[in-house]
C-alpha cells in the first residue's frame, strides 16, 4: 500500500482552489505573497509533507521548489536544493514583492533570515512582514474535508477508548497500560506523530495519570502535568502502580489521518471520594455549557469566563485545570497540530467562526485521588450548539468490574 | 517513582562544573554570553528539560530564568514569565555584553527577535551572534557522566533488538511488526521521544523497511526512506505484507536514558539474493573499516570517502545509501538529538575528537529484496579503534527458523 503519487498536490482540485484562496484573502492585506516552508503548513496547502518551499502570490499561481523527492511534479514545480534558486524563479515568474510575509514563529531565526536574503537579493525592496496571523486563521477555519478526517480520527479514537478497560490488569503501572494503549491506538491506525506548533512542547503519544502524579507540575504548556519517567521528558505517567481509589486520566495521540482529534477520559479503580466524582459530573457539565455557547461570534473568552464561573460556584476553583499549578486556558483549536486556534483563555481575542475545531478540556486534579473530568473536540457549526465528533462514553469508568 | 526534585540543577556539581566550562570555552572567542532557551540545550545544561532561559556568561555565574514550575529552586534562579524581565536581572547582575550568542538555529524568528530586542532594551550596544557552532561543538564530545548513559541506551536498545525474531508471526506486515518492536521497546523503558534538531524531520518511533519500500523517497533526510502509512508522514513503513525473499531492515528508536542510542540490523524471510548478502557483509566491513579509522584528528570526511570508496570496489554504488534516492551521508553524530556533530559526509570539515558518539549507517537498497546493512553507535577513543555501543548481532537474521 503506498499513498504517494508522482503529483506534488495530493489535495483534489477543488479542495486545493479553496485553500489557495483562502490564503491569498488572509494574506493579501498584510503582504505581497507568503514563502511557506514548515511541515504542518506545506502539508496544509499541499495534501502532503515535502521538503521545500511554496511561494503564494497575494494573486495568482504559487510555485514550488523540492529540496528532495525531485520525482515529483506539477505545475509550478521544480527541484532546487537551495532557496536562493527558487527565490530567483519566483522573482522571474512573479511580481516584485514589497511585503514578504515568512513564518516566523514556525521557522527558525536562520532559516528566515536566509530566505529573506534570497529574495533581497531579486527584490531589493522587499520587508518581511510575519505570515503567522494569516496561516493562523486560514488554518483554524477547517474545509469540508478536513472535517471529514478530523471525524475519522475521532471515530478511530473513539474505538480504542472503548477497549481501555480490557487492557488494564491489575498491579498495573500507569506506564505499563499506557504502553498497552499505545499499542491499540497504533493498532487501529494512529499514526503517533503529535504535531505541537513551535519547540517547546513535547510528548509521547500521550499522557496517562494517576493518584497524585497528577499534581506533579509540568514545564511544557499542556493542560495537565506529571513528573514523567525521565527528568528529559518531564510529564505524564511516572510508573506509578494504579491504586484502590485513585482514578487514571487518559489523554492519548488522535492523529488517525494527519488531523488530529484530542479526547481525554478517565477511569478509576475501586471507589473514589465523593469529590472527584462531583468533580468530574462538573467537567461535563462545563463541556455541555460550552458546546452550547461554541457558535460563530461567540468570544473565546466568554467561553473561559464561563467554565470558571462554573468551577468557582462549585467550589472547586483551586482544583481546576490543575492545583498545585494551574493551566490558564480551558480549550484549543486543533487539526494539523495539537495548539491551533482558537485558543479559550481569559485573554484571547480569538471569535468563533463556522469550521473551526476546538478541543474542551475542563480538568480537576483532586489531591489524594487523581485528576478527573473529559475532552472532547467539537466543530462549530452555522447554527446550533458544537458538534462533539469523540464520542466515547463520558462517565467515569471502572478498570475492573 | 519520581525524578524531579526541587532543584533546577540536577547534574552533579562536578559535571555541572564541567559543562559549564566547555560552554564557556566555547562561548568566549565568540561572545560575552550566551541565551539558552532550547529543551535539548538547556538539557544538557542542567539535566533537564525545563520552560525558560539561560544565561551564561563567558566568564562567571549563570542565571536562570522559569517560565513555569516556579518552585524550581537554586543560585540565581528565579520565575520570569517574560524574557523582559530575565533579561533586566540578567542586566544587574552581568556585565553588558557586545556581542550576545542565540540560538538562531533552535529557536524561531520570532523568539530570537524578542529576546534580541529584551537585551537591546538593557544593553544598547549588543550585537546578536550565532551561538550554533559554539553548542554544536560543546555537545558533540560527551562527558564520561553522557557516556554512561549513552551505553545504557545500548543495552537496552540491544535486548529489544534481540527479541525481534519473536515478535514476527507469518503473514504480518511491516507495520505490524513495527508495532510490537515498539511495544517491547517501550516496556524496555525507550522513552519514545525522538529528539532532531531542526524542525524539518519527523519520525515516529522508528523505521521498519521490507521490500521496495526501501526504496520510496522520502522528504526527510535519514539514511533510509520508505513511503509511509499516509502524505502526512511519508517515512517509513507502509503496511507491506513481509514476504519471502524480502529483508526487514529495523531502525527503531533508542532513546533510554535522555541520551540515544542509533542501531539498525536487517533480518529476512526465508533466502534471499546473493547480491543482498554481499552488500550485507559490505556493510559490516564499512563499519569495521571506518571504526578502525574513527580515532582524535581523523576527518569525517575521510571516512566517508572510505565507505564510498568500498561500496564503488564491488561495484554496489548505486545501492550505496539508497537507490532511486541516495543520502549524502554514512554517519551522524548523536547524543540528546540524532543528527548532531559531526557528520560524516563529503564535504565535511568535522575533525573527530575523544568522546565524539558517531551512529555509523552504511546501507544498501537492493531491488526487488529491501534494504541491507547495519548500523551501530561508536564513541571515539584517545586511542584505538571506536568503541562500538550497540552490541546485537549483526548477521542477517531469520524471522523463521
Amino acid at each position: 500500500m503506498t499513498h504517494s503519487t508522482d503529483r506534488l498536490i495530493l489535495l483534489p482540485a477543488d479542495e486545493y482552489t479553496l485553500r489557495l484562496e483562502r490564503l491569498q484573502q488572509a494574506i493579501a492585506p498584510v503582504a505581497d505573497g507568503v514563502l511557506v516552508t514548515d511541515n504542518a503548513n506545506l502539508y496544509w496547502l499541499t495534501g502532503r509533507v515535502f521538503a521545500g518551499y511554496a511561494y503564494v502570490p497575494a494573486q495568482g499561481t504559487p510555485l514550488y521548489g523540492l529540496r528532495r523527492c525531485a520525482h515529483l511534479a506539477g505545475d509550478g514545480v521544480a527541484a532546487e536544493r537551495k532557496i536562493e534558486d527558487f527565490a530567483a524563479r519566483v522573482a522571474a515568474a512573479c511580481p516584485a514583492a514589497s511585503r514578504l510575509a515568512l513564518e516566523m514563529d514556525a521557522a527558525t531565526y536562520a532559516a528566515v533570515e536566509r530566505a529573506l536574503a534570497a529574495f533581497a537579493a531579486q527584490w531589493p525592496a522587499v520587508q518581511p512582514v510575519s505570515a503567522t496571523a494569516a496561516l493562523r486563521s486560514v488554518r483554524a477555519v477547517k474545509t469540508p474535508a478536513q472535517l471529514r478526517l478530523m471525524r475519522l480520527s475521532g471515530e478511530r479514537h473513539e474505538a480504542v477508548y472503548r477497549r481501555i478497560p480490557r487492557l488494564y490488569a491489575p498491579g498495573m503501572t500507569d506506564y505499563e497500560l499506557q504502553v498497552e494503549i499505545e499499542r491499540a491506538s497504533r493498532l487501529e491506525g494512529c499514526l503517533g506523530q503529535f504535531r505541537v506548533a513551535g519547540s517547546e512542547m513535547e510528548l509521547f503519544m500521550g499522557s496517562i495519570l494517576t493518584g497524585d502524579n497528577a499534581d506533579a507540575p509540568s514545564p511544557y504548556d499542556f493542560a495537565m502535568g506529571g513528573a514523567g519517567m525521565d527528568p528529559s521528558l518531564p510529564v505524564g505517567a511516572d510508573g506509578s502502580v494504579i491504586r484502590p481509589g485513585s482514578t487514571v486520566m487518559v489523554d492519548m495521540n488522535g492523529d488517525f489521518t494527519g488531523y488530529m482529534t484530542d479526547m481525554t477520559r478517565t477511569f478509576r479503580l475501586g471507589s473514589i471520594a465523593p469529590e472527584a466524582e462531583r468533580a468530574h459530573e462538573l467537567s461535563r457539565a462545563i463541556c455541555r455549557r460550552l458546546a452550547e455557547m461554541g457558535r460563530p461570534g461567540t468570544q473565546a473568552r466568554d467561553m473561559y469566563h464561563a467554565a470558571l464561573s462554573m468551577a468557582s460556584e462549585a467550589g472547586l476553583e483551586n482544583y481546576f485545570m490543575g492545583h498545585r499549578q494551574h493551566a490558564g486556558f480551558v480549550g484549543h483549536g486543533l487539526g494539523i497540530e495539537i495548539n491551533e486556534a482558537p485558543v479559550i483563555a481569559p485573554r484571547s481575542r480569538d471569535v468563533l467562526q463556522e469550521g473551526m475545531c476546538i478541543a474542551l478540556e475542563p480538568k480537576f486534579v483532586i489531591p489524594g485521588t487523581g485528576a478527573v473530568g473529559i475532552e472532547n473536540t467539537y466543530v462549530v457549526r452555522a447554527s446550533g450548539p458544537m458538534e462533539c465528533i469523540t464520542g466515547a462514553p463520558e462517565e467515569i469508568i471502572d478498570l475492573e468490574k
